[in-house]
């Protein structure tokens, strides 16, 4: 990252003088609040520093030219829905100009990034490299086969498969490209004990083939047992996937009861020995390497705080500050929607002592604090008090309300819900029972409008208030679907489709059980946290499946077909294809699982993904085409479920982990505690446990008798709550933790340093007995 | 442990005088060396401290006594072969006898346990309390099961499944129960991630049954799909497991593409989420439950070495030691077979300075000391030398042993070893090939022979010399099988048997490539290492195993047959029971996965322990006896799968960043170092390279000139080897990372405190980023 050391000594050039004009002094600012939300976003782009090129980067920055980016990478991944063998069949000529376009998108941003960035650092990146060359030979590949296709012969789109580079190499794809290097460095390691694992198959096969062939035996088929040396290396492998147990060892094992302690030894050491030690491995080699990055990113974002802070200090007495009108300025930039409360909050918190100015250490904090999502709650009376105070104060509604706060409320509703889904599972046929589905609709409807009656409502449907806002959408949505279902039926129409729907809302209110008991709920949102992170994997196993898809689509397009069931032709019940005639996938009816389009292609290697039989479909596509092409499905195996699967589990138990050590401890930031200090906080159990009103009426009316502080009062009827204590990836707590660790005055190693950081630097040289449990 | 309060107690009353009778001096050495003992082999029973109990307590700790008490529990578990339904039929007095037997051993064993320790300890102990009422209850059962079978009716021996009580609750072990512990300790934090998942099992399972059950689909055998609501849970429980995927999902899918949207979610989420959540929860407190174990280890043992001390520990100047005579004399009733270098050696490392005593912190590592496994090496010429030195060291001679030395000597046997597969895969029919069988086996013996020649046999063959060991064995056996097997069939009888035997040999001598690659070897080593501890997963996996295949052999004994495959009777198709016609267990042959002795158990629980099929087999049981039976089946699968198999990848995994932890970073203890110092350390590497014998050389020449030193002279030509480097098992690695922590002069908690460290105790309470990724 050159830029930004010149722009270090950009500013070196020009110090801060008050006679500077007004124009230059936007452009400082403009420059210091790039660096800013770089910090708060995370994001690692050099840029120039001249005004040009800064007003470009905030445009290049700008969520309009990222949600269009997206827009075409998905435009450009759909595309293959569309093209032969196509779900939707398009002509050429239509997907060739909407790649053209994408191609063209793709382009411009990278022209665009160009100018941003310094040249020398745009052609060292492997990503912009990685993006021409891509777009190069798409259109090389388009050219040469729109070309053939005109004199009507018709070759292979190979081009297509190099499409999810697109969605890797943009910057925005941090985490997905983060998971391939994480992929990347593991595999020297993993390399090794996968060769000892093929050694120690292959020694296997060998004594297999002695043991066996020689023996004349059958398979259950029929067919002759551990003949053919390749042929057992595959049956052999395929039992480490335990995909053909205990299949594969019947015929020995009914030939001779000792047979058995060859493949129980073969499944000790390969299936669970192995296979636990490549999990070790990636585990290993995943917390190695998240460690190390997240150490690369606090350091960096605390390197262009600095830098900010560099550009804005003015001297006041011995310490470089920031003003509070620069500083308020400079967040009204980088955060354009910043409400003035929150501003105000926030400087509170920045400025301790109401100085007048920022001093470095609470500056560099900024990014962080406008990280933090603080939701400012408006306390309001309940808008049925404003309107008729007498009818709600009235003791009759106050013993609704306190009936409806009590717990047996809950309690009563859970044996609802119970006793729905008892209903439920009884056949709905009968006019009893469909007519009851009536009275519990009409019993979920009474307990929210009761809720809403007692409860605020803007405070019940908070921006945060997941569990309410499902439930309320689950009712609402069940009552329209169900009202149709109605609708449509007493006019003798009847929809199946809608009849679903309708079903499977029914049986998602049951859901709501979660609510009430304590400890589901913290799994549950456990498990929602990691949520996004978890996506990050959807996007990784998108690329990976995609490549696959179009690879497999090229090489088993149209080999197998699906007929209708009821179809009993012989040729329906070989899938088409009279080489299947007595194949175990002919046999289990996998006609289905073909290649023939898009998503058939995903489904059948979700179906890889979770290993069983898949050696059956490995099989039939083998006799179909070729046995080589097994060497497709075990590539799969090995990408998929050796290494991705693998990173799945070992992201899975990190994230449990920290959760785990998390809550144990309360990490709080400086943050939390001073919104809790100002009294301005509300605790989000609070929140959930319905008590938010009266709590905050007796905090309220505390509030008002405390009228001679200036600034309380201006936050006076607004409280804060952090959006969300629990961090919602593990990243984010991970550099929390680590930066609360780095001390304010450390300004972390120099740049190149910090880029070469490798994570034996981190390792401690002396294991101690604490992290090593 | 009262017990070692009491015997402190009882300490105070006779300080040391050295007036002191010797007689009295004896019982004291004999009770500080069997403090010493119990630190050294961790060993934690609270024994009386009166000269009858201590002498008692020898015998008791004897290793005669431990094989014996070992050989009776192998026989009762081995009964159950014996027992109707019997491998190997004996009639009932006949077993039962031995099992009375047996439990007169375990008596007597418990009786004299309860001579050793304090009374009030001895009745507190759940342990005893378990062994007495099993006893019991055999005994009952005995009674019962033959006066019913004297008057001819058969009942059932349920006392059968309690025998693995004896083996988990006598103190030797000590492992297994630590792990049935760690267990017990993970369920109330598995339970609601359990029941959870149960929860969304149900609602899927409803799902189903109003998705597909009014649909009239069918499945592949014809049958009505998802129509029954039992039927359903149990078959989306399976694919939890993914053992029916894709066959599952194939009549819906088949249907409509829409419906595969249902099993993809429902396979992430409790497949994928669930699944890892599980090994979650369990790794995560196994990792909790193991520190917390080791640090309690730790400290007893510390608290045994200082009792030790103080009963052994005399003023000299300012400060209380042990003299150098009390140390050697304790160290010899520890060790009896102590060789005199190697006491010299351990009193070298203890009496740095060489005052003639021992210092407390010295003292304190006594049981360390003697627990490391140190070789004396003797340097020693090769004995052809000796012999024939002119011979031996003519320039022919020293020709040949530089290239044995060489790099491509080891290049040349493996080209050899590769060649000798491809022999191997082909077909040994043809002559040309069997006869090339001799060729290899001659270059095998010739090149052992050649490192005979070159170095010196008794260090080629040092104890811990694996790789050499290994090599000669397979060589030799298979040279053994082959002349054996040439013989016989010189004599036109061709025998199977020897010929499998041979085969194999052949192939593992393959094995040996794995030598001559470093990262092979070092994996290999790793594995190798925790392979002690992977023992004690063998005997909570039998544990498991013996309960299930009792009650498994009681339930569904004699319900399946096994036919000759030749057999094609109707009734050998269907097993023997008309139940299974048309049933996938009869379809796919598994007649022989039988309930019908204790071997064929055992290989049916190991192929329920693979996962794959289990639904045929619970399947086909649960036809030939009643639907009910799907719960032996289910609950195998949630104690073996889900929690068993959970921990045994929770400990590869600590084993492997343990080791990993290790190998960056050199914990040496001071023994090692103090070996180094010494200059009488070898290292191991120095021995495994082959370079053993010139380093010595070198090392003994420059030895012999430094003659003033008189206690180097008394080790000289001799040389010691820390016997392995790598700590053979996790704990012993943790316990020492924990040991070099605590100061010596830190007495650890009370001894109530200790009993009762929970996990959160350990657990520091604001999380750093250092242990947490």
């Amino acid at each position: 990252m050159p830029g930004a050391g010149r722009a270090a000594g950009v500013r070196r050039l020009r110090p801060q003088r008050p006679e500077e004009p007004p124009a230059r002094e936007d452009e400082d600012l403009l420059l210091a609040a790039a660096y800013v939300s770089d910090a708060q976003y995370n994001r690692n782009v050099p840029f120039e520093t001249s005004p040009r090129a800064i007003r470009l980067y905030y445009f290049y920055n700008h969520w309009t030219m990222q949600v269009a980016i997206y827009f075409f990478i998905c435009v450009d991944l759909s595309l293959a829905l569309f093209e032969e063998p196509a779900l939707f069949p398009l002509p050429f000529l239509a997907t060739s100009i909407a790649e053209v376009l994408c191609l063209t998108a793709f382009f411009g941003r990278l022209v665009h990034f160009a100018k941003v960035t310094p040249q020398m650092v745009f052609w060292k990146d492997t990503k912009n490299i990685c993006i021409m060359v891509t777009i190069v030979l798409t259109l090389i590949d388009l050219i040469i086969y729109g070309s053939l296709e005109a004199v009507n012969i018709h070759s292979i789109r190979w081009s297509r498969a190099l499409r999810p580079v697109f969605l890797i190499n943009f910057p925005e794809s941090r985490q997905i490209r983060r998971t391939f290097r994480s992929i990347r460095n593991t595999l020297p390691d993993i390399l090794y004990v996968f060769l000892l694992f093929m050694f120690s198959v292959l020694i296997f096969s060998l004594m297999a083939l002695k043991l066996f062939g020689v023996r004349s035996l059958k398979t259950v088929e029929g067919l002759p047992y551990f003949t053919d040396i390749l042929e057992i290396a595959f049956e052999l492998y395929v039992l480490v996937t335990t995909a053909n147990s205990p299949d594969v060892m019947m015929p020995a094992y009914n030939f001779s009861r000792w047979y058995s302690l060859y493949f129980i030894t073969y499944i000790i050491i390969n299936t669970y020995i192995f296979m636990s030690v490549f999990l070790a491995v990636v585990y290993n080699n995943y917390r190695k390497h998240l460690k190390n990055e997240i150490l690369k990113l606090a350091y960096l974002k605390r390197r262009k705080m600095i830098e900010a802070f560099n550009i804005l200090k003015v001297k006041v007495g011995t310490e470089f500050v920031v003003t509070e009108a620069q500083w308020k300025r400079l967040a009204k930039i980088v955060m354009p929607h910043i409400s003035s409360p929150h501003l105000e909050l926030l400087l509170r918190i920045s400025d301790e002592g109401q100085k007048g100015h920022v001093d470095k250490m609470n500056f560099l904090r900024l990014a962080d604090l406008l990280n933090i999502q603080v939701v400012a709650i408006n306390i309001k009376r309940h808008p049925l008090e404003d309107w008729m105070p007498r009818v709600y104060q009235s003791s009759a509604s106050l013993l609704v309300q306190r009936m409806v706060r009590h717990r047996i409320f809950v309690w009563v509703y859970d044996v609802i819900i119970l006793v729905n889904a008892i209903f439920i599972a009884l056949d709905e046929k009968k006019p009893f029972i469909s007519n009851a589905e009536w009275l519990f609709l009409s019993l979920y409807i009474i307990e929210i409008l009761l809720k809403l009656y007692t409860y605020e409502p803007r405070a019940y449907f908070g921006r945060k208030q997941f569990w309410n806002w499902f439930d309320t959408l689950i009712i609402i949505a069940a009552l329209v679907a169900t009202v149709a279902n109605a609708t449509i039926q007493s006019g003798n129409y009847n929809s199946q489709q809608i009849l679903d729907i309708v079903l499977i809302l029914r049986i998602l209110r049951l859901l709501r059980i979660i609510v009430s008991i304590q400890r589901f709920r913290l799994i549950v949102t456990t498990l929602i946290n990691i949520g996004p992170t978890i996506l990050t994997f959807g996007g990784l196993v998108l690329v990976v499946y995609y490549v696959f898809a179009i690879i497999g689509m090229e090489a088993f397009q149209g080999k197998v077909w699906f007929f209708d069931p009821n179809f009993t032709t012989p040729e329906a019940q070989v899938c088409g294809n009279p080489a299947l005639t007595g194949s175990a996938f002919a046999r289990d009816h996998y006609c289905k699982n073909n290649f023939n389009d898009l998503a058939s292609s995903f489904i059948v290697l979700m179906e890889l993904t979770v290993v069983n039989q898949w050696h059956v479909l490995a099989g039939g596509f083998a006799l179909v085409t070729h046995q080589a092409a097994k060497l497709y499905f075990i590539s799969f195996h090995i990408v998929v479920v050796i290494l991705i699967v693998n990173i799945f589990i070992a992201f899975i138990l990190e994230a449990f982990f920290v959760a785990y050590s998390l809550e144990k401890s309360e990490v709080e930031t400086a943050i939390e505690k001073k919104i809790q200090e100002l009294g301005v906080g509300v605790q989000e159990e609070e929140m959930q446990d319905g008590k938010l009103i009266d709590n905050m009426d007796a905090k309220d009316s505390g509030f008002s008798g405390d009228d001679g502080d200036n600034k309380r009062k201006a936050l006076k009827g607004l409280y804060f709550r952090i959006a969300s204590k629990k961090y919602r990836t593990v990243d984010a707590l991970l550099q929390q933790m680590f930066e609360s660790e780095i001390t304010p005055e450390d300004e972390g190693p120099s740049l190149d340093e910090i880029l070469n950081l490798s994570p034996s630097d981190i390792y401690p040289k002396n294991p101690s007995f604490g992290n090593s449990a």
